[in-house]
């Protein structure tokens, strides 16, 4: 389990925060990461907690792909960073598989899209709705400040896809390193 | 979440416990289940959280005949259940979403050996390996004792699938209702 924990110190300094859909979160100077604090941290102004988890929608030559290309966390030049949880609606949820799919993937070319971005934008998804949280999902991004266009681009892409029609609360908030 | 608490006590009697593979699980008399206990239980001889959540391998056809056909738990004439908690190995998780979805249904026929058995097999699958748990699985089971032949033959196909060779821990708990 992972926690993210907006306080008044903390690893990453929030430079801004942009609400854009559904209701906001509270304001925090700083954000911090915590690995496996058992029980949920209660510090902070707020927490939110999400777990990795297996793929749930790359298939065999995407998963390749992805593997091939992606670079890991951590990256000294790495200095930029974002935190967008998502919480998708009911609709969505009551889909099968199949039509999920379909959505994610046929019609958004979410994977294909992360591609295009790769190495560049290192990405790590946290689960957190089936354990009780306000969100669906915690996504982290981290990048170099000469790719800040680029990935502008790639969250400005997702936003207009068939998928997030199904988003109904969204948050982004954009980090430096300390 | 969701937790069985094995113990001295509880709603359901244990009456044998079948080691289908792997390591067993210490032995019990009772089986009581809990919703929403924060943090998990640490009463009980052991106790098995999970939770439930969106169908990862179903399609849109199968979901509805599942819809269509299934019964809810809690059946007054179902006083036999059966708690059978499983963990698959790493290579399973290691597979992409179609690579898992084929051994799932394609070879294994996982929904379509389910859906024979309804309604009489009434069948709530909760999720566990994304909160650090011993298993990956809980299947909770219940049916009428008259159904009793038939849920032997449904556990004993679904052990013979291409998609069991990658369960490396399975423990079968049978239960009657107190």
């Amino acid at each position: 389990m992972t926690d993210f924990i907006g306080d008044t110190h903390g690893q990453w300094l929030v430079t801004h925060v942009l609400q854009v859909v559904g209701r906001p979160i509270e304001s925090v100077s700083h954000l911090r990461i915590e690995e496996n604090i058992h029980p949920k941290s209660l510090e902070g102004v707020w927490a939110l907690r999400g777990f990795t988890s297996n793929i749930r929608y790359a298939e065999k030559v995407e998963k390749e792909n992805l593997i091939a290309i992606q670079e890991g966390l951590g990256r000294p030049q790495a200095t930029c960073a974002a935190l967008i949880p998502i919480r998708k609606n009911e609709d969505w949820w009551a889909l099968a598989q199949d039509e999920r799919r379909a959505i994610f993937e046929k019609q958004s070319h979410h994977t294909q899209t992360g591609l295009k971005y790769l190495p560049a934008i290192a990405r790590k998804l946290y689960h957190c709705r089936d354990i009780g949280e306000p969100f669906d999902f915690l996504t982290w991004f981290e990048y170099a400040p000469a790719d800040a266009e680029a990935f502008e681009e790639l969250v400005a892409t997702l936003r207009k896809t068939e998928e997030w029609k199904y988003v109904d609360r969204e948050v982004d908030i954009r980090l430096v390193k300390v």
